[in-house]
């Protein structure tokens, strides 16, 4: 049988069965949400920050006197307990709550005053640590949540640099291991002039390192916090000394350099962190499906399509034709792309619909970016691992399409000039013929000179095509 | 100790745990997806209409004779057990999928070929019922999944009409009860014409019930499919008469009027009907959206806001500030309509990048589909049970809104001519004064005269009102 | 020499050239404003509607007494002077305005006013006829703008609405020059089964039946107003009688049923309706995009492509390749679907902050919706014109595709169960060969049978290729 | 009399009015676009850098013996007298365009090539300087127009860059002003903690300094471009040192370091720049768009509102209403940001619909960021000259305010604890009494003390509160 204590806040009390960590604050909320049906703790992040969070308040409250040393420790331990997921399933409250998280701040409060009441007295209940008095000691909901939201960006912001470093790595290998495999160059999705399948893939290495390099120089953001400015900025509640021991404590557990944000009222007015934080990831996504899709058009086939390239097989593509394979992980990528963006909307419209002296849309940048910094953390292991290190290069059909392609008539246009250009290309079209053959056709080479010039992969490297071109023409001259 | 058997499909073998009634092919893609780490079956109406679906072309298949009468019925039940929860969590997909959800088909071919193997030959394995051959007959996941989809948005769009229509009659309610409360209408946040907050309540029920009829007008394109049109809109695979019997099977399963599309290769190529959808849920997530602020604003105080309105105290609204109470509910909507709004863009993203003969991108339609019917359903039942339905008016406080503002002096113009209200109004402004006064002062009216035409009340009823102006004109020239 | 005339309003006076039609008011928003650099008259319609709302108005007071005859006949003949264009250029107020248009109306109110001042005292001025007293007699800003934007939609829906029946015509009639030209199916972009490219363009032409019916059914809204609500909604300022006569003129002027919205309160609360039209055109710029993107990669080549069909080639597609050929048109149509999926953000979120009694975003809801309805309006026509009334087919290329495709193998699967029809698969990857050829190198079929079988054309007609199996399965049985 | 001239294509020739610039290829394009009915040169910076791209290619050209250096010099002449405005007339072609601009590259070409064969030879025509062979020498579409897109962007970031400085600079003096104005402070729009209307200010201010920040850090993009790639990024056609001496010659004309990207491959495949700067501009326009929200909010009343502020009187706010006074400034930044977020979604789907060797949505990226950049850098200047910079406090109403608040018992939660504090709130309510009064009465201060405490300055100064209930504190233990 449960025992039941008595709880009160300031709408009255409840009781509240003994094995329950939380108390009157959350179970008032849980009755009035559950939108999502998906708790808060789904992305954990947020409530481990709070609990280093409530660690170091607490810890910093003892060093500058305005907390027993005692309650201190033991909100600490309660803390360190909860870090090691002690009471993960004490966080009923769903996704979607107004009031600007407070109750997620308040459901932490509980759980870690409880636990620090039980440390100290063996039971639960509010007679010596206090959720409100001593475990929220010198903060308010306003300057916790955002501080936490920040915080808890960091690990999925780490995961994507450290995705996009191993995909740069693959991708270059992929460009090494294509760079004597020439095709034709595609814009507007018609021919166009050649090059080869590894400068492509150099093109995604590169933009990989781009975005992360991006992300590397947005991230020290989630360490700028606006703790210490408790409920509006101000910082009403905390004693003198507070921030300078709250942060230190914050450097030392994080083991990073955490400090305050310069003006405590502009970071409780704006959230535009997690909007650039949320931008940059939509690049990543965006990014990851633009290549995605290249790597399905050039791998469209088997016999009717681009089939430059081949994918893994993963699993059967269709439940009805035999033999049919789908560029399954590539198709996941550009799905997510799509509510990646979604989020970046949802995201933007919560921060312009800031408002006064607090963002309270806690909710929507929570779960929007949380879910975004998942979604692509993990689709870019998944993409690395089954499917872009897996690519192989289907080398004669490439070779065909750059000898074919009436495009290499451009050189015929540097040599030339552009009318002359114009006028192979329409020869090779009326005769269904190469450019390489037209020019010899036309008497504009010799045979042997077109062989030298028209060489799909002589046009990839400009340098030496262009002294090709000076060397012909001299030739011409003399 | 778990037994094994062994399954085969296109790209191989693989050696099966004999207690999942899934099979390879749905392994293949356990390993290479995940992204989300939520299941496609965490919404359950996807696989719910898969079941209904299967079950209805097995008896379709037995009618026609193009399936065994034994294996059709083993099939049904196994559906029928599938629909009574048997088997959800023999669904280990994650919700991001590539390849038009094939490997969703498949997993549901597998599971119920499974069964029906076991019901049929006690054991499973693909020896007496094959999940494609005999479970997806005369199908394709090209017409299973888009068709599913429209049925599993059906609950959903119920779900919200009925929160809908019960919410308008809330409204209604609450506009009956504040018939006779007067205030200040407010454009542009400024004082204007006084109206009641019931007229106000009155636009709110009005809304609720146009949303609902927007919706009751698209709800039976949930029910138009796609089935039949097999892998590409031909209906290859289908024996003769298939088409009529599975209709007619779908419609008694259903209760409803199920149909095939007109034209089964325009139903591949668009998924129009889901936008269409969302649009119109994003349409009722952001009405309640403009409501909640409204709802907010009015109620802001307790001190120094509007304070128009008193909503039902739900929990503290800070961890800091004694008694401070939060309009949690309403922001928890403001919330959900950022995500719904996201979740919209998504959806028309996906849409927008549809390509040749099928739309592929079914975990961006099912996901977000899914995601804003669940948030908007649930919404409307929190915000009329535990908001709508406790709103107070503060009368006092309206009233005396109501009687100070300025905008009264509109009744001056429309007696006097636009210029003669302005001057009341810039009387009104430098002696600080109520309209009533100054047109006395001013002596455009007696006293009484006064009393009688400037009275907030009145003004709300406009045929009155005429008829009060008329009457005060008709005895000037008198 | 310009002479000048004194104006008064609510702020005080101003000295105005005479030659300017506008006045003090307009003056003072011009001096404020200016972001976008393009006058709100650049899209017509709007101004258009307010004359015939001003001129309706102006008859219906006088109708019933509430303005001279004189005054309202003069109204009503400037009103027809400014439809004919007499004034546009005396509208200088740029697009993005506050005060909900405010300023829009009053520069209609100020040049009407002043033209029909002229017109009954041979000078401009506010001495006989009032802008606000008379133009605006009975209106307010709130019920014009609103009523102002639904009328100015009709326009644009229309012109859609013709461009979509046009445009459906064209690809029906495509679809049946092309209705024996099979070709490979693709779903996921892997070779599928086959059907015609008459299918194809069957399906594009039912999207736009679709996309039309939708818009038609949404277009009477266009002529549901708010007018008569005045301020808020209540009417304060009209006599008697005044909202059956308004109507009854602007249904005569528009030669449509105009009629009140149910709900006035509803109706000046919320623009849903925008919202609405802006879905459904956002349905069709997506719609045409995602056909373009067929069109694009069908006729991708010319040598490395699809190159299934043929688009009229109607510029350079290079500054630098010589014949280079580009599908600018629909590139243009596919860049138009950003815009107008942008512009539908921009709307939906205007909508989601509305507030109290007013949604006051007209800026947003005009600009965004008009811009995006003559984008598409305009693309239809040349997309049309321009492009899908030229394409030609490859019919070669298409018929070499559907031979080849190892998705044929699904007539194996239907025939001998799925299991073999991997196997035939299996076997046409391995030697590189038509599932033709492997049916009878792996003795399933005969010759003869394998020609009247695996025939890709007979498999887009599903009921003549079931009668062949079956009678392909009796013969075998027998 | 006008002349013609016979010019030629790829496609054929044409007979072309010799009173145009522009040839051949612009008129075929002119003939098939339209949509908008707005001209690509509306914003006329694409051209501008086009111009000083052709003169820099010309003289890069000449410098290395690729060019005649009289037909260099005559380009570059030419496009001097483009820079003046000379042509501005001769770019007729609609902002929506296919092919990825190519056909505004020639239309530069052959204005700038005209007009260089008028200088050499006195007539226009191809026969000495040619728009391809010579104009677009050793360059492409493909090349040009993303880095035009790129130095575009400039003028437009340095005009929002000094917009936000001179916008921080106005609301520092604003917080300097109001430094002494005690206001409540509000979360979730309920009265919280009190701070003063200057340090609100001082977060506009920060706020800005970051935004301007960040656009600061991002700037240099502008002058990273892909020129020398020529069609697919292997810069096929340009004769040995030509990169070099073209971005010498660049770095030259724009007075900026102009650098090649590192990889020309990820240059042409992906606009991630475009991205990232309209991400930056959104979040500029969401974040004047919150502060907007905030002024209209504070200064809504006259007499029912906030009333916190007052905002400058610009224009009469009504048709109907005398005396009424909107925001219309801050009204028109808030329906801007609508426009700027829906433009940077456009954006975004036109990145993450880019494909293969070049992204060619230059109509999404251009219209759309040129847009976004000049309505963000105009209202910078209005929202600062008409309104902030007008800005008055309402001091009397502030104090009054704050005097009330329930929520300054949050210094009787931090002296007593938070129990204690409720119990003070409880009182005020139930009593309908301040602070001060309550904790008096019920004894837990002296009406000194109270008067020392209860001061809601003293609380937006935490530093000298905490020191004031140190003392206290102390006081009550002696």
């Amino acid at each position: 049988m449960t025992t039941t204590r008595i709880e009160k806040d300031c709408l009255g009390e409840m009781e509240i069965p003994n094995d329950q960590y939380y108390g009157i604050q959350t179970h008032r909320m849980v009755k009035v949400s559950g939108a999502a049906g998906v708790p808060v703790i789904a992305y954990p992040e947020m409530h481990r920050a709070l609990f280093h969070i409530k660690k170091c308040c607490a810890l910093a409250n003892a060093d500058i006197g305005a907390l027993e040393p005692e309650v201190a420790q033991a909100i600490a331990k309660a803390a360190d307990l909860a870090l090691q997921g002690r009471f993960d399933d004490q966080f009923p409250l769903d996704m979607w709550q107004g009031g600007g998280y407070t109750c997620v701040n308040m459901n932490v409060n509980e759980v870690l005053g409880n636990a620090a009441n039980e440390i100290l007295t063996g039971h639960k209940g509010q007679d010596r640590v206090h959720p409100n008095t001593h475990v929220n000691k010198a903060q308010s909901t306003n300057d916790t949540i955002p501080s936490a939201t920040h915080l808890a960006m960091a690990p999925g912001i780490d995961k994507i640099i450290d995705g996009l470093d191993k995909l740069q790595a693959s991708f270059a290998k992929k460009a090494e291991e294509f760079k004597d495999v020439v095709k034709v160059g595609r814009t507007c999705w018609q021919d166009a002039l050649p090059l080869t399948l590894g400068q492509e893939f150099s093109g995604y290495a590169s933009l990989m390192g781009r975005l992360a390099a991006k992300l590397r120089a947005a991230r020290p953001g989630c360490f700028e916090l606006v703790m210490g400015g408790s409920a509006v900025g101000t910082g009403l509640g905390a004693d003198p000394g507070y921030m300078e021991a709250l942060y230190r404590h914050l450097s030392e557990e994080y083991g990073e350099t955490v400090r305050p944000m310069d003006n405590l009222f502009d970071g409780f007015q704006n959230s535009d962190f997690v909007v650039t934080v949320s931008g940059l990831v939509k690049e990543v996504a965006a990014s990851l499906s633009k290549i995605c899709k290249d790597l399905r058009l050039m791998s469209s086939g088997p016999r009717s399509g681009f089939m430059e390239i081949g994918l893994p097989a993963l699993s059967p593509g269709s439940s009805i034709m035999p033999g049919k394979i789908n560029p399954t992980v590539p198709e996941m990528v550009i799905q997510i792309a799509h509510q990646v963006i979604g989020n970046d909307v949802a995201i933007t419209v919560a921060y312009d619909e800031g408002e006064l002296d607090l963002n309270v849309w806690d909710s929507t940048f929570y779960k929007c970016i949380m879910e975004n910094l998942r979604l692509v953390g993990e689709e870019l292991v998944i993409l690395r691992r089954d499917c872009v290190d897996g690519i192989t290069a289907n080398r004669a059909r490439c070779q065909q399409e750059a000898d074919r392609s009436v495009a290499l008539s451009t050189v015929v246009a540097a040599t030339f000039g552009y009318p002359e250009g114009v006028r192979v290309a329409h020869y090779c079209e009326q005769h269904n013929g190469t450019v390489k053959q037209a020019v010899v056709d036309m008497g504009l080479m010799t045979k042997e000179e077109a062989g030298r010039m028209i060489d799909p992969m002589l046009m990839t490297e400009p340098a030496q095509m262009a002294r090709a071109i000076a060397q012909f023409k001299a030739s011409k001259k003399a």
